[in-house]
């Protein structure tokens, strides 16, 4: 007998050489029924493999990453059975599971292709293969027979990847009438593929080799259900119409220009005032939580950079030193506002009566990427961080950390993100060698980001290891509309910089003590979180934030005045809009209206101007009916306190 | 007879040979006692001097730039005549008139010093010879001679200067016992000079070169009247008073760190806040005159000011280009916006309709100067533009240059410069082809600015071939408290960018034109603005302006919870304060905030609390009695709106 330890920290007895189905058969007949695979001691396995020893095991499905990794790997075989029945005589490089599904790279010989026309009869092929629940059969075979099958085959790529294999480790995989070189595992058989979908075909190197041929990698993904590939596809279809490169051109919000360099942003008129409102929330926000606004310059002395360790640490990869006509001094445009805020705390001496000090500034950093990696806001050269440093106590870094939780928790509230967790990053206790700073206060801080995170109702996940060599530290991971995650805001306990700068407060023991720093960025940098924010609402702002809050729709040329009329009384409440005064149908302005996602519509005909009203309609809602100007005013004004507290 | 052509173009007949003098005398006696010089067709020239052929011809007095100089000039004479008078045997180097006065360069020998305490005597000195109404006579010279009198007078500097002259043009100015070197002109004689004095000396290398000899430079400054020598003192030291470094420190508004680097200034939150302040006025006023706000990076592409020309022109002697970790991309930190805006016009296709577009961006930009140059916040190394650039057709000039006058206007008057001029520069017509642009363009343009500046009743004085290559332009002049006068807001008419970029927009003819380009920044420099804006109101801000706008002094601790209800009351209406809890006597609470120039101090004690009213002191005026607190607001709001319009 053995003992199974089960993810609960159940232990469970087995004849020595069970397997995970059997396991699984065990627990439940629906776990048997989805169970993909089982990890094992940290590895994953297919599920009939035997287990021969005491061990911890985990049942994989469709819930766990690794669960669907095995499925897509799987199904990337299915697809290359498929292909082969379709193509005979196709050649076969690797197909690995990726994040959304899996691809294999083929090579179809110089005289076929492949292009979407293709792709129907191949999902077909493999669903009708898949319904033969074909086992996925696993066989140890040695160097020189696999040679000589894939000789026979005359695969090349199979060939020249069983060159880099040492006989005795090399396993075949069968499903049906397909057989490939695999390490495995798979699931147990076809028969839980229930929806295939080809994506797409791209050119591939092999081994990623421009020397070598390119081959045809074709990208697929696969489901249990129908529903599930149907709702992907969906969501795939949404996020093209949210990618904020796109809303990003329609809404004229930003651009980029070759001549002024790949990868910095160009904020168009409407994209300047959406940064400038986020701006603005954010700096009364700071303001009542007590942080201070400070203006730095955009370079600083490289020597400022030596001291705070950022030339040695990015110095040869990123944007390099910018010379002077005499050559004396070299300066270095910033990657970091930290020095810069340093440099701020050492303009007088501190007491620990006046601290924490809060600078904060919207400091715009440069950072250099390749330009392979650039992709529209999300990625990019130059960006603007909502940074803030706060020099505080050691005993106070609790009180703050809650502080800042409590105004990220306002961000997030104000903009419409209601799913958030966060991760808490800690040392390494196995290697605490690599941390700078005291054991003690690596402690006290540790257990002062657990606290104030369970104080404020966080959900954490708690990483060892995961935190900066000068602190721990905690993240905000935020699920947009579509599901997707995105890490946004960061609080970061430092006790390097303070060392360096030798930042110093005089205690109330008349003592010179070193104070602590905390790194804070809710939004991170302004251009991604726009860019995630174009994403999770569709280009849909959250009211305050929207460029044009109302249009009001004269429904011929006799009524502008009055529009305008309307318009001026609004302004004078700080509600934004405009007036359109296109010789066009009503119909063509309230759709464009729509189009432009404009919130609020108001009409105005004559009726309106006789009773001094306006016929309001809402965004994707329709009719509201008609009401005097001042009662919108006040509906409007309701709808924006709620949002913003 | 020759005819005399006077500056208000009358023209007079006087005998050939008539001197300055004789003419002031046939105007005015009271002329001729206050005459100092004649400019006689664009030279000035001694008054005794004889005119023998028809000229152009204007009587300098104080109230002349060039009178001032002249007359300067000749103190110098006077102070190295009281120099010899009491220190035998000194050498004389040169001895100019500048800005405040005049210096001149002496050489002791190596046993002899001068200090302050020895300026008295001296002061004495040239006043003594000055009541003797010593007058300068003027002595053509040969070489040989004049190398004679120096050779045996054994002044080495005189020599020295000899030889580089041509015989034939050389002159003596004997005034009294005291001969020199001297092309002149001069004073008619000593007795106008009626109060002098010594300001300080300072080491000058002999011909500027660090070789040569050292020599003591004295400076120096005289008046026709001991008043005007008083007040030049006064405004002296209230100029020290008001200097925006020293100001600036005490009022915690900005610092310089060495390790961020030279001229690059960091805003420390109280600086911070009046300049988001002034930024905020800005961004109203400009998004109420139809300007759009744009956000664009602080570096570009070597490639864009390769277009831009700015590169050829400043590229040498600026920031040099910062590479990238592989070579292939070099970037230069950006030197001026226009560039980035005119690549942010040609993201789309521009129609006549929609012209002008007039965009607007606080940008921030570096520009290399020796840290010799560099001084407090008017010579920095990195500056914020108020910058905008309007595009728009060739018959908007005139009604754009109006509206950016109208903005230009509105700012000088909410920050109390009431005295300001313009200067309009145009075209060198005798040289119209160093110009880029038709004829038909600019004369245009010209004819623009100048009615627009007419038609606002501005007052100008122009300037022929101060154009710059690419354009007219009109500049404003501002006199601060003190008298002096800086330039600050500019607005220029560009047509080489729009060439330079290939700017379109499709006219009503449906053909593609050229846009002009308008270059305008009313601020100029936001650091060169507040520097200016402190020392103008030597740290008492406008009143919207004051970082800090009340200061609430309860007279004991008893009364801070109904100071902070007060605190509260304002804060609602936008009024900032704090209240001061420091366990202070009230007149301390009192002196500090006068000290600290906040404009209202409101005084809380039992009689306020109880009857729920403050007692208002008004900063410099004191006590302005009890009010409650919303007569309080009502007041503050009216002046603010006084201001602000």
């Amino acid at each position: 007998m053995i003992k199974i330890t089960l993810p609960d920290g159940s232990i469970r007895e087995y004849q020595e050489g069970v397997s995970g189905i059997e396991i699984a058969a065990s627990i439940s007949e629906g776990l048997a029924r989805n169970v993909l695979a089982v990890k094992v001691n940290g590895s994953v396995w297919d599920l009939t493999r035997p287990i021969t020893q005491d061990a911890s095991v985990q049942l994989l499905t469709w819930n766990d990453d690794e669960g669907k990794a095995t499925y897509w790997h799987s199904s990337a075989h299915l697809m290359a059975e498929a292909l082969e029945a379709l193509y005979p005589g196709v050649k076969l490089g690797i197909g690995p599971a990726i994040d959304n599904g899996f691809y294999y790279d083929i090579d179809l010989g110089d005289d076929r292709t492949l292009s979407q026309e293709d792709f129907p009869a191949i999902e077909q092929k493999m669903l009708e293969l898949a319904r033969q629940k074909s086992e996925f059969v696993r066989k140890p075979i040695s160097k020189d027979e696999a040679i000589a099958y894939f000789t026979e085959k005359n695969d090349p790529y199979k060939l020249d990847l069983l060159e880099g294999l040492e006989d005795g480790s090399i396993t075949f995989y069968t499903q049906g009438n397909f057989t490939d070189l695999c390490r495995g595992p798979h699931i147990p058989n076809t028969g839980f593929i229930k929806a295939a979908k080809l994506m797409n075909v791209a050119g591939a190197y092999w081994r990623g080799d421009e020397k070598s041929k390119q081959l045809t990698r074709v990208y697929a993904i696969t489901f249990p259900k129908q529903k599930e590939l149907t709702e992907y596809l969906e969501r795939l279809e949404e996020a093209k119409r949210r990618d904020h490169r796109k809303l990003g051109k329609e809404l004229e919000l930003f651009a980029f220009s070759e001549k002024v360099g790949m990868g910095l942003p160009l904020w168009l008129p409407k994209g300047t005032m959406l940064r400038e409102r986020l701006e603005q929330f954010m700096r009364r926000a700071q303001q009542k939580a007590g942080y201070q606004p400070v203006v730095t310059p955009h370079i600083g002395s490289k020597e400022l950079y030596v001291t705070s360790g950022h030339y040695e640490k990015y110095g040869a990869d990123s944007f390099q030193p910018i010379k002077t006509p005499n050559e004396n001094e070299e300066f270095l445009l910033k990657p970091m506002n930290c020095p810069h805020h340093c440099e701020i705390y050492k303009t007088r001496p501190r007491s620990y009566k006046e601290l924490p000090v809060r600078l904060a500034e919207f400091g715009t950093v440069y950072r250099y990427e390749q330009s392979g990696e650039l992709h529209g806001l999300t990625r990019v050269r130059g960006f603007t961080q909502d940074d803030a440093h706060i020099f505080c106590r050691p005993d106070q870094v609790k009180e703050e950390f809650k502080k800042v939780i409590d105004l990220v928790f306002y961000v997030f509230r104000a903009l419409g993100f209601e799913d958030y967790t966060a991760q808490i990053s800690l040392r390494d206790p196995e290697n605490k060698t690599k941390y700078i700073g005291s054991d003690d206060v690596w402690e006290k801080a540790e257990r002062a980001i657990i606290e104030a995170a369970e104080e404020k109702g966080l959900r954490t996940v708690t990483e060892l290891g995961e935190a900066a060599f000068y602190g721990p530290k905690l993240d905000f991971m935020v699920k947009d509309a579509l599901g997707r995650k995105w890490q946004l805001g960061t609080i970061q306990v430092d006790y390097n910089l303070p060392e360096r700068f030798q930042l110093e407060y005089i205690g109330s023991d008349n003592e010179k003590h070193r104070p602590v720093m905390i790194h804070r960025a809710p939004f991170g940098s302004l251009e991604r979180f726009v860019a995630v924010l174009i994403e999770h609402c569709g280009g849909h702002f959250p009211l305050w934030l929207s460029p044009e809050q109302v249009a009001i729709l004269p429904i011929s040329e006799k009524y502008h005045d009055y529009a305008q009329k309307v318009l001026d009384q609004l302004a004078e409440q700080d509600i934004r809009g405009h007036v359109d005064t296109r010789d066009e149908k009503i119909g063509r302005k309230i759709r464009d209206a729509e189009v432009g996602k404009v919130p609020y519509m108001l009409i105005v005909g004559e009726k309106e101007q006789e009773n001094e009203i306006v016929s309001v309609r809402k965004h994707g809602l329709g009719d509201m009916g008609n009401m005097r100007v001042d009662a919108f005013v006040d509906n409007f004004k309701a709808v924006l306190a709620d949002l913003l507290g």
